[in-house]
């Protein structure tokens, strides 16, 4: 059974996504066609926006679902006017929280992913800027700047995983792969061991390091399983020998991976949402 | 008024953030403390999460607001029993869904952000890779395999739009920087002319540009007042005489400059959450 699923802002369309998944992944015996309509913010998107969803019901045989964040009455009345299930966050949680607050809300479209302060964005910027810079230990210099240094062997997850927190969250996140050399030496590399308390240990399954190393170098004596669990063999016996706290990446999403380090660590987010 | 709001779940949290600070942006006069707890998974850690909520609750004189999305119906119960708004994403909102889909959901805990498929995972690291070797005009072999290739002076806001596509989406983006030298030539620069479908334009307030690259090169020619604006001046010119479309990134979020340009483009995300 396909059920079309509409996930409908008059933003991004970004929280909508990620609640809509969220409800979603709860049945996971249907099959689900999601399409994300944003910036449906004027009356005539949302009249061809309802084309959209009408055509998707007529097609299926069965009514849509609308999962949105929809903030203007205006709109949210033209997609009203056929018969879907709607799923509707404004509708359903600001009155409870005008209550409570005992004041009015403002109503204002696509706030939520808005820039809300101009420092908040350049605080963004530059971190992504530092993840960058400070890639695959590129540079070292800039460590003692760094909320966290993730050390790991190659390809195990440590530049999304910067990036990510980076962009999500504003951490500055700096990463230093572990090489084969790195891991026979006994001990840390010398240009980590200032840096102890910030490190943080990515590992990986053998098998999905090599099928991941082999998209990049295919037939590699850097991809066979051989090598990948070896240097995972080495990687994880270091972390345990240097007290290094570590997570395995290989069921988790950049997410999880993100948030968990952060919540292990207790770092914050340094972004004002 | 100083209220304290915690965002709970017991997966990333992600969602809860997302969710919860569209809806507070909705009460502008409200100062709010946001308070992230994510992988409340056990009832131990539900039953810290609640002494922090008491805590605060006490401290303010005022109940606190929990966004939660909570699945579990035991951790759920133990956060109810201090007094709280509680805005209760599952309970709320699977129900009318299960009656929909004529199914029980599988109340399984944190799937939302939870790897779904190994084959999307390694999409999404290829659209990073791709974005951080393409960009800054650091390669232009690839631009046949682009999805987007974005476009602009130095420092306009490329590269983060670009890694956000590619974590966010799984879209392929490239960027090309446009200097004073391609600008003050009559038309594109040589390897762009390929791709003139796939190009986007990004600019910004001389202003703010001014600011970002003061903090990068101060006091420079690089980073004058009148240098940005010369820039500017011709690179929207340029994407004028071009028939290139931009979008003016001064007073958008990565998320917004991102999904304004999907929307623009007919793109759709390479990712099966």
């Amino acid at each position: 059974m396909k059920r079309t699923v509409f996930f409908i802002s008059d933003g991004t369309g970004i929280t909508a996504e990620a609640l809509g998944d969220s409800l979603l992944a709860q049945f996971e015996e249907i099959e689900f066609e999601k399409i994300t309509l944003p910036y449906i913010n004027t009356p005539e998107k949302a009249a061809e926006a309802l084309k959209a969803i009408t055509a998707a019901g007529i097609k299926d045989g069965l009514r849509p679902v609308l999962i949105d964040t929809i903030v203007n009455d205006e709109i949210r009345q033209i997609l009203d006017s056929c018969d879907t299930l709607k799923i509707d966050v404004f509708s359903t949680f600001i009155k409870p929280l005008e209550h409570e607050f005992c004041t009015h809300s403002s109503y204002s479209v696509g706030k939520s992913h808005a820039i809300v302060e101009a420092s908040s964005y350049r605080e963004r910027i530059n971190s992504v800027n530092f993840a960058l810079e400070n890639d695959d230990g590129a540079r070292t210099k800039q460590y003692s700047k760094a909320d966290i240094i993730l050390v790991g062997v190659s390809r195990c997850g440590k530049t999304p995983t910067c990036l990510y927190m980076a962009l999500q969250f504003g951490i500055r996140a700096a990463n230093y792969p572990l090489t084969e050399d790195d891991l026979t030496h006994n001990g840390l590399p010398e240009c980590l061991l200032p840096y102890k308390e910030k490190l943080y240990g990515l590992t990986i399954d053998p098998f999905q390091l090599t099928a991941i190393r082999h998209e990049r170098r295919p037939n590699s004596r850097y991809s066979s399983l051989d090598q990948c669990d070896k240097e995972i063999r080495f990687v994880e016996r270091l972390f345990a020998s240097q007290q290094i706290p570590f997570i395995n990446t290989t069921t988790f999403s950049i997410e999880e991976i993100s948030t968990r380090i952060m919540a292990d660590r207790g770092l914050h987010r340094r972004l004002n949402n």
